[in-house]
């Protein structure tokens, strides 16, 4: 097997999806430090692995891919038979699919957005504004009622096992639970749960190990 | 084979990513249209069809998905041997995969605001805001610059073949080509060959014909 290489760093909430994912899989993988301070990744030689200049990046022998969700989808279906089985085969996986599109069509505009202004841009001395913070709380509390109505029917969004729709979530709540934000989650008690769950898996612990500043 | 259905309405371009997707695999499908002025997706029955109360909406028998990116990928999967083959097996599904994100991650967030902007809000009578107009159309020029690079090393986005990663563009483009936005594909040759291309395609007319006003 061709040695796995992630371009990432370690403040990027993307990069950590994919690291998320290979510790599910008990992948072997090397981390290729990308300097986003010195805009190494708006350069070559990252633009030839992604040419948006956005990391993560994903080298598995000669195959180079880009986007977190296309990699996390990459390494699940071509290593399905080590770790987590992150996907399902058949049918079922339809539906995990719907739940891995709400996550990117519904919930990550919003949670995005709060992440930005709540964790990333008081990093940066940028103000918050308290505006856009009010719109997109309300936005992703309307996202999380349905959350609770579809957690209270089955264990995890994509059914009674955990799959990458669930997985997906993680980068944003982690920077979401210290802030304000958490508070939305906390009032619906099946996202509680599922928010405990997901984040106490022990691959996520791996990440958080593995990006905890040294 | 049970009855494919599909709720929606002629004037969502999300629905007619499903369209797309049913024409170019040649399948039959009855068209449940849902009355958006009147609501009729914010209440039961279409709330336990998408919970988020958006179309499209999708039946297989007993199997219903919506986020019409997930039904897509469950059609051209599940009928893999009909009619265009829309995903690719193997290997380079990952890389079709990588550019299905870019759609939805990189292209798609600026296209819709620019359809907002530019399409619906006339019609709506809502004003158009000169300076979101402004931001999104120089987004929109960077990730053509992209795709102006990658189509100049491969006809199509995930390849050799038309796949998902070309049909999931047709329903924004539709709305954006009558509109001043359109010079900014035409100020790129191969993505604008790559438009009128796709866009040429006889299962993309048949949907245009179905939703023509009459
Ligand atoms: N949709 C992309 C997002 C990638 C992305 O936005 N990466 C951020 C870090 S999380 C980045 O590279 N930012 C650097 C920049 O914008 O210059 C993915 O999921 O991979
Ligand atoms: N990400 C969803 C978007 C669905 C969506 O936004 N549908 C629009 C029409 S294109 C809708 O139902 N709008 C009605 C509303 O917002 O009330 C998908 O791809 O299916």
């Amino acid at each position: 097997m061709a040695v796995l290489k992630v371009h990432g760093n370690p403040i990027s909430s993307a990069t950590w999806r994919v690291l998320a994912c290979l510790y599910e899989k008990e992948l072997d993988f090397e981390f290729v430090m990308v300097d986003l301070r010195s805009g190494e990744h708006k350069k070559e030689p990252f633009l030839s692995l992604n040419p948006f200049g956005l990391v993560p990046a994903f080298e598995d022998g000669d195959l180079k891919l880009f986007e977190s969700r296309a990699i996390t989808q990459y390494i699940a279906h071509t290593y399905a038979d080590k770790g987590t089985p992150l996907v399902i085969p058949g049918k079922e996986m339809a539906t995990v699919s719907v739940w891995m599109e709400v996550e990117a069509q519904q919930y990550d505009p919003a949670a995005l957005k709060l992440q930005f202004e709540l964790a990333i841009n008081p990093l940066l001395g940028i103000q918050t504004d308290a505006a856009v913070v009010e719109e997109y709380e309300h936005k992703l509390a309307k996202v999380l009622d349905v959350y609770e109505a579809r957690l209270s029917q089955s264990k995890y969004l994509g059914g009674d096992c955990f799959t990458l729709a669930d997985l997906h979530h993680l980068p944003t709540l982690n920077y979401l639970m210290p802030t304000q934000v958490r508070k939305i989650f906390d009032a619906r008690p099946k996202v509680s749960a599922w928010v405990a769950d997901i984040s106490s898996r022990p691959a996520w612990c791996k990440v958080l190990e593995m990006i905890k500043p040294k």
